[in-house]
């Protein structure tokens, strides 16, 4: 691991994390299905992946792939590895940019990847067999309140954006500010923003603690609040902005697409919403929910 | 002030408020209009008041009055004072309970209450004339904060009535939890309390570093924000319980109800967004807004 | 039956409806646990009934029962019966009222009743043991749409109301319609009733035609969107009227209230969505959804 | 004008509608700005357009372009006036094509246009100095219906598209339908798209029935509803497909980006709303409101 974890953190080569398949609904995660068999000293990978952010980046030199490496009669959650594949091995095949309404994200990339008979050591398996889940489980928390951060500053920012506009832009005689419900609108923004802003500190703040599992509740809350409050509020600096909001004139269409992939990514929202469910009725029972 | 105060804090005797008026929109106070003129040394009060809560309990013996001293050519917001009231004074009537979805809230009481010359020493005038605005504003953000916390309160015992619900009728073969949206209802009002409560907490912080100024904007934010965040989650645990729910068998619909008048007691809503967006745009603009 | 429904008929005496019981999730009718044993040329009945509307006005004097006749063994939906049960067998026994955030809506009333050891003719038992299901499907469609007219009604005349406030009382030097965003919840509110009135005539037609399976999509999809629809209009009128507006002083408040428990009454809400959901699912599978 | 039209309506040419500039607010048509001034037989235009649909189109060879003629002494809308500019007149410039969240919709293309000193004959005026709102309004009625149609055409694809993918994709154990609010989703999209459509065909029932005016507070509604509906319906397909939804393997997020222009083109939402208040208004009073 040396040998990819040196340059990684010296920022001379980039990884890409290989989870999500075209064919199974990767929203549950058990359902990865990329197979990848021992043989020898070395393990042999086959299937597709999709989704590979920062794949397209000419610097990326290696994936971490979770894969299936356990049968039926593995427990549910033992299943899955994760495995470094460098990305010039043979077998690996990019066969396009998946596209976010419209852009390829490139250089950066978010790759539909093939992998035909990859072999790589059998050394390049993390931590064992079965372990991809435990290995997947503690980056979670830290990587979901940063872009929930990010995604509160974009709604700062468009909200700052949308009260600008509001004053200079001038219909029936007035500033855009006082027509109709616009202050009503700015009111709503700024109430959203500053009570997902408060519990963002609050889930990071948990997280510090040390207590990853203490604080599972609040980044559960945060991954679901953040993005749908920031994808509100730059909706309505869209339409304050009129026919310019939508187009390449302001950042706020683009930096809509952008949020709109954090409903999705990292899970999505239904998926957490349950989390959060669970958690509140275990309150009240000792039986599964 | 010494003979009302020190019985009021020794709990002897109650006050009531008397400010808004049936014939003018009292969520703007310079529309307040009952007249008291200075005759001698006496002031002379006409006029009605309405939801002056309270005023229906036995121990209730002295009105802190809002009333209109100064003319068209004073300035908007110096032309009303506060004034006390002792509830025996001659020419006091009062009228009837108003009721609250049909409750009167007896003993306690919002009474609507009729002045017919009522006379006071000029003494009892607070400050001087002109100052009940001044008067008025100081008193408001504490107030709103208490109420607020005991909204976010009910709003938490509402939704863990609603958990226990859940989890233990049955329907569909199902316990209720597990049917339909309702861990997604659940989880919305987690995350809904969980905002407001942080939110409620920052606003406190605020007042208690002394500038009320300063807190304004946080004030005004929970305001709106608790209410109407209170009466989602009520309103959704009353759904949890079927008829029962609507019932007198829970405390949920008279919660609702009490919770409903938050969002017009002590300004209603509107006018609160109105100041959340005035403060978000001087930022922006030395311009009035 | 003559005996009943001649006078009935005439309007001489009413019936009320018990099926809703206190112990058991009634959304799922099947849960329904009233016992009802044949002994001779008679039926016994016993257990708890509530939320019998009409059963408390004097005139009141048969009930028409919902009860269990079959046991684990019958088929889900043929174990339960209607029974006639005239208001004074022995046995009978009005509890007391429910009441509807207060309101105890008397004299027509929803009672609460039990029946100890009640005794009927066996004769009593409606077109046979174990259709009990198929009675209560065909009364349903022509009275949930007209309760959902009604309620549109009442949303149309809350509009009416509101616009008319709304431009002759004034705050901030304005008629409280050109404040804030109250255009918009004109606008709101109008959309809102045009479409749920358009929908509701939709199913009524669909009704007419005669063949109620083909009228069941619609008649569930109104049964949802009337009440939700003129709750949120009632409510906004409310609002537009400040303080009057939750008091016993125009008739809004009584009427949100009693527009709140449709959202309940003939099913609640979530019963209705999921199977709109599962005739939408039906057009693209076999399998049973 | 019969040197346009007859070709324009063979199909061999296309037209450009000129309207919207980038530094006014458009949706007060009563901006525009640019100046047209009569020179002996011509006219001489100056200023700059954006969003002119269709111009980037090769075969467009011809523009109405909506023109400022009279001064701050002529009454507010008699002042704008409609002018035919060949595409090919020397002075005009085609700047950029305008993106719609990144797509600039090529070769179709919404255009950017200066012109500069551009002559054309005083005849290209249509019907009369003054008369721009007259034609303007004209046109207005049937292209909102028409794209209301088509929005909900899309809404319907979207719903099909979400059942059947909530059918076949699994994830934790069961069809995607079955898991959290899916069911409820669908149910409110069905219920909304149902509303809409209803809408939509009173509105052009009305239309159709000849007299526009009496038309206006449909189509104002419709081109409210139909547009914000149809978003929601496709945005929950979206998040129904998972990451696929906001690529370019299904439909969905191209049609969102397009829907999502319909809340601003032939007028933003606010202003349609601001309309139907009015009209609402109106039954009820003799003032302007
Ligand atoms: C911009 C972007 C970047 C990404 N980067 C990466 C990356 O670097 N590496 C990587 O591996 N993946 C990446 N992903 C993929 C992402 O992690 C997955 O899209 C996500 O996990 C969902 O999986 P899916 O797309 O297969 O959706 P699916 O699982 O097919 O479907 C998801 C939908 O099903 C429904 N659903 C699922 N479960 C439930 C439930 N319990 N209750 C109710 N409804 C439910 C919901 O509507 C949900 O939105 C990225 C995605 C995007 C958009
Ligand atoms: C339970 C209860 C207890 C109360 N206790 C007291 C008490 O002890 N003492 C006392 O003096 N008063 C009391 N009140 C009265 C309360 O303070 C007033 O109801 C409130 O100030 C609103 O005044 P109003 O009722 O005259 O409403 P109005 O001012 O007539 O109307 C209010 C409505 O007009 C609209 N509106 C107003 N301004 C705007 C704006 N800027 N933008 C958009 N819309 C706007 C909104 O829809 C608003 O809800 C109580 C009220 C209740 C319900
Ligand atoms: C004013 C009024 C008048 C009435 N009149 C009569 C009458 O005359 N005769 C009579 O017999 N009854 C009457 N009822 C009772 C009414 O029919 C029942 O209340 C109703 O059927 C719900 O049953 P429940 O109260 O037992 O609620 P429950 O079944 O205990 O709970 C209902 C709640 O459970 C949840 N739930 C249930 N199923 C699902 C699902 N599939 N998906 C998601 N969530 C679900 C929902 O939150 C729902 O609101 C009346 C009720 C009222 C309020
Ligand atoms: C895809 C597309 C195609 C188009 N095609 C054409 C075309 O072919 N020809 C053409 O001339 N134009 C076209 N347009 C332009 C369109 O007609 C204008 O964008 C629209 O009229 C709004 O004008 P604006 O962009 O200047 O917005 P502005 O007027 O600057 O701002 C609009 C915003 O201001 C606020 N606002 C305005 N009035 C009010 C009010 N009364 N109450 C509350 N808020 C208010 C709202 O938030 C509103 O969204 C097109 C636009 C798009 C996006």
């Amino acid at each position: 691991k040396e040998r990819w974890l040196t340059p990684l953190l010296a920022g001379q080569i980039r990884s890409a994390y290989l989870m999500t398949e075209p064919d199974v609904a990767s929203s549950d995660a058990t359902n990865i299905a990329m197979s990848c068999l021992r043989e020898g000293d070395e393990y042999v990978l086959n299937g597709e992946k999709w989704w590979a952010t920062g794949a397209g980046d000419p610097r990326c030199s290696i994936y971490i792939v979770m894969v299936r490496t356990g049968g039926e009669d593995t427990p549910r959650h033992q299943r899955h590895s994760m495995i470094l594949v460098p990305a010039d091995t043979p077998g690996v095949e990019v066969l396009r940019a998946m596209e976010v309404y419209g852009h390829d994200d490139a250089p950066h990339g978010h790759m539909h990847i093939r992998l035909s008979d990859v072999r790589v050591p059998a050394d390049n398996l993390i931590l064992g067999e079965g372990r991809g889940f435990e290995i997947a489980q503690g980056r979670l928390g830290p990587g979901r309140i940063h872009h929930c951060m990010r995604a509160i500053g974009q709604a700062e920012a468009a909200l700052e954006t949308m009260c600008r506009r509001s004053l200079t832009r001038e219909a029936f005689g007035k500033p855009l500010a006082r027509l109709g419900a616009n202050y009503d609108h700015i009111a709503e923004a700024r109430m959203a923003i500053e009570q997902a802003r408060l519990l963002c500190l609050k889930a990071a703040w948990m997280m510090d603690r040390g207590d990853a599992r203490a604080a599972a509740p609040w980044i559960h809350q945060i991954k679901v609040v953040a993005p749908n409050m920031a994808l509100m509020v730059t909706d309505m600096a869209v339409q304050m902005f009129g026919a310019e909001g939508v187009s390449q004139d302001t950042g706020l269409a683009k930096q809509w697409t952008h949020l709109r992939t954090l409903r999705l990514a990292d899970g999505p929202d239904a998926v957490h919403r349950r989390q959060i469910a669970r958690m509140e009725l275990r309150k009240y029972t000792q039986e599964r929910v």
